[in-house]
């Protein structure tokens, strides 16, 4: 292990050299323009990966962008381990926030700048790190590998489902690492051990067959603006409690025992706000952030538009407006059940002058493994050496659909291991990860692989 | 007379030209990028104005676009007249929707179409082409005529109010004549003698620094959209009676003559509906709609914008959402009174999770002539003789800011006459005019010049 972790180290460079090589491919996967950087990082992964020393790496076409596949199962006695990362980004845009170009990586302040540095190159990188360093210094891996890095997590895993299914054997394994998760708090080791669910929906209200002059009409029209806004302020309550009838149905509630470490974990409410210019924390009434944020599901409009949007005056009524919503699920709520408990919400909530098109759907359920399955001792004593930080147990209020699918069809065990810190500007402008955090996960990593050798699933 | 008449219908193929070209130039005043085709215009029209014989033509520079002004003084006898148009236009957007481009006039089906065929170049021009024909044909004017062309009619005409009370003398008249309206029905000679006023704010609601993730902050952090929903939607109740305080506490009722005239006036409900594509009317529950149109104030949201509007999922909260809101308003309503009362309301309607950033402001009062004024008899007398047809009085529900303007200052009657069809998409795509509308609307003002020689003030 002491020459793994000194390679590591005396390898950091061209590490680094190797991630902006890979973050410099804008693989923007909602974007069509973008589909040819995608399958171009793709192959440059196939073939990186080949280089490392893994076995059959190959492109696994889908109807979408194409995923990665190698493996190395030469250790008979060691379990394996299913390793999954995703390489698509989130679009940049607003562009004119960052500071430097998205995919031109820069460090400013011990901050690796650029789209998908921390969510998700950054943190898969660990992982192809900690295996080329076992191969170089042992010739061999400490457990089975399997890996399988996605190229369409951000716009919801559509296409995984049915390549999970479909290779469910190839898949098989004894539990599944990955890291798309932030640490609790900076430095703090942290495993995420819940996922919330995603369903969404596109709400598009025509009142007219083209603008109209609203001095002649106004009136005389309905606003389509306004028949939307009525809409969306009737998606949720003054206790910020959504109001889609059946909402709440199949919410579990949260334990005592995970209602005790929700407490404990470090959470400052002041910095938080502070960190993105809150003014105050809005959470459903009756539950704390903590809970709010991992084991209560929300709805959210993600974008609105609709009319003259330049400037100036324009005295217009617009034929139609559009709004774009998300809603975060818990385990047991169903997102297809969801989806359509809020069209028809939305269907009722629409008046007679207009027009309803809604289009949308389930995008992945939420994931809960068990606090004190066994998976995790062995991850806790690998962090722990590494950081000489006792570790966390946290959720995540994020969405990796992936995941439930994973659970569904292979039923093995998930850990996530958080790599990046929280203040990290994912989905957002300026989006980063800490220089020495990538080095620090890396070694991390390789600790966790050793430490699985003698885990017995 | 007959001369005149007989020499308008010889150049009708020149006249067309004329505005074909008037029409090419894109004179959308909101657009900063379009400030050298207004200017372009306006000397454009003061070059033509001193060959049609006009004197003293000259342009007025304001802080904003030129306005063009020319007179003709040489009738001692007879009263004077101010013309008044606009050589400006709404912007053209959206684009795609137009058949032919906006500032590329064509004929279809005897209908012109192009951005300003009928608001207002293709209507002031009967004005202009009425001059030339006495000129040419008895070599002077019926009447003493004062000419003002503005380039701000679109945008509220700011920078009017300052120039005409900085030149009451040069403007001093015994009426004034304009035609920036429509005609109650197709073929129905009509003379508006009532505007609505206009103010507008813009409102920007901000939650946070940057976008945020919604997986990351969802349940945490407030979202811009759902507050600007929550405030739009209370800005109207169920009966569409907008619920700003104080709004309505200075609208003047319907009289039960006005009641009267406009259940007479040809309003075909369905064909209104029919040919913009409205499911329904929407207006203020008690009222016609015709008392909703032009004698009840209202409000409308002309524009929203905010986070995500691209294809495809991106899961943020964003920052920030943005709406344009203009109100209609009617006599006695005063347009900074009401400005004040929808900020206050706004401000109010805050949350304390959200920053407010309103901006706007006043954009002219409502106007209104008494239906029994003399100067519509010679009116009423040449638009009889011109299209066979009883004309009749209505009100617009648009604004012509400038009115109320010329009524503070100069204190003399005004009659708008309108020339286009009611149908015209005037402020849509695919605005038009009629060619043979176009060409009875210039011997309709012929006769109303000739007509106008012995009133008497």
């Amino acid at each position: 292990m002491e020459n793994v972790i000194t390679y590591l180290r005396q390898q950091r460079p061209q590490h680094l050299a190797e991630l902006f090589e890979l973050l410099r491919m804008p693989t923007v996967s909602t974007l069509p323009e973008h589909a040819a950087d995608v399958r171009r990082c793709a192959e440059w992964l196939q073939a990186h990966v080949t280089r490392l020393g893994l076995r059959h790496a190959q492109l696994f076409e889908t109807a979408g962008h194409p995923l990665v596949y190698a493996d190395w199962l030469d250790a008979p006695d060691a379990p394996t381990i299913l390793i999954y990362g995703h390489y698509d980004v989130q679009p940049p845009d607003p562009l004119d926030l960052w500071q430097s170009p998205p995919f031109a990586p820069e460090i400013r302040d011990g901050e690796i700048y650029a789209r998908g540095a921390a969510d998700d190159k950054g943190q898969f990188w660990a992982y192809l790190k900690a295996i080329e360093a076992f191969f170089t210094q042992t010739g061999k891996l400490p457990v089975n590998v399997k890996l399988l890095l996605e190229g369409e997590e951000e716009i919801g895993s559509e296409n995984m489902h049915e390549f999970v299914v479909n290779h469910a054997d190839l898949l098989r394994a004894d539990a599944i690492l990955l890291s798309d998760n932030s640490q609790q708090a900076r430095g703090v080791p942290t495993i995420c051990y819940g996922s919330r669910g995603l369903a969404h929906c596109q709400v598009e209200i025509t009142t007219a067959a083209r603008d109209l002059h609203s001095g002649g009409f106004g009136g005389l029209a309905a606003n389509p603006i306004l028949v939307l806004a009525k809409m969306l302020a009737a998606l949720k309550d003054q206790d910020q409690r959504v109001t889609i009838p059946g909402f709440y149905d199949d919410v579990v509630g949260i334990s005592a025992a995970e209602r005790r470490n929700f407490e404990r974990l470090p959470f400052e409410a002041a910095a938080v706000k502070q960190e993105v210019g809150l003014r105050e924390l809005v959470g459903e009434t009756g539950f704390t952030p903590l809970e709010c944020n991992w084991a209560r599901p929300t709805l959210e409009i993600n974008g609105i538009w609709g009319g003259f949007t330049g400037a100036g005056l324009k005295t217009i009524i617009p034929a139609q407006a559009t709004a774009k919503i998300t809603m975060r699920l818990v385990p047991q709520q169903d997102p297809a059940k969801i989806y359509q408990a809020a069209k028809a919400y939305i269907e009722q909530l629409t008046p007679a002058s207009a027009t309803l098109r809604l289009t949308g759907g389930p995008d992945g359920r939420a994931y809960l493994t068990p606090l004190d399955h066994p998976i995790f001792q062995p991850i806790v004593n690998a962090l722990r050496q590494t950081y000489d930080v006792e570790p966390v147990f946290n959720r995540t209020g994020g969405t990796i659909s992936v995941l439930s699918t994973f659970e569904d069809v292979l039923r093995i065990p998930i850990a996530l291991i958080g790599l990046s810190n929280p203040d990290d500007n994912i989905h957002a402008p300026n989006e980063h990860l800490c220089e020495n955090a990538f080095y620090l996960g890396i070694e991390a990593i390789a600790r966790v692989l050793a430490e699985l050798r003698a885990w017995r699933p």
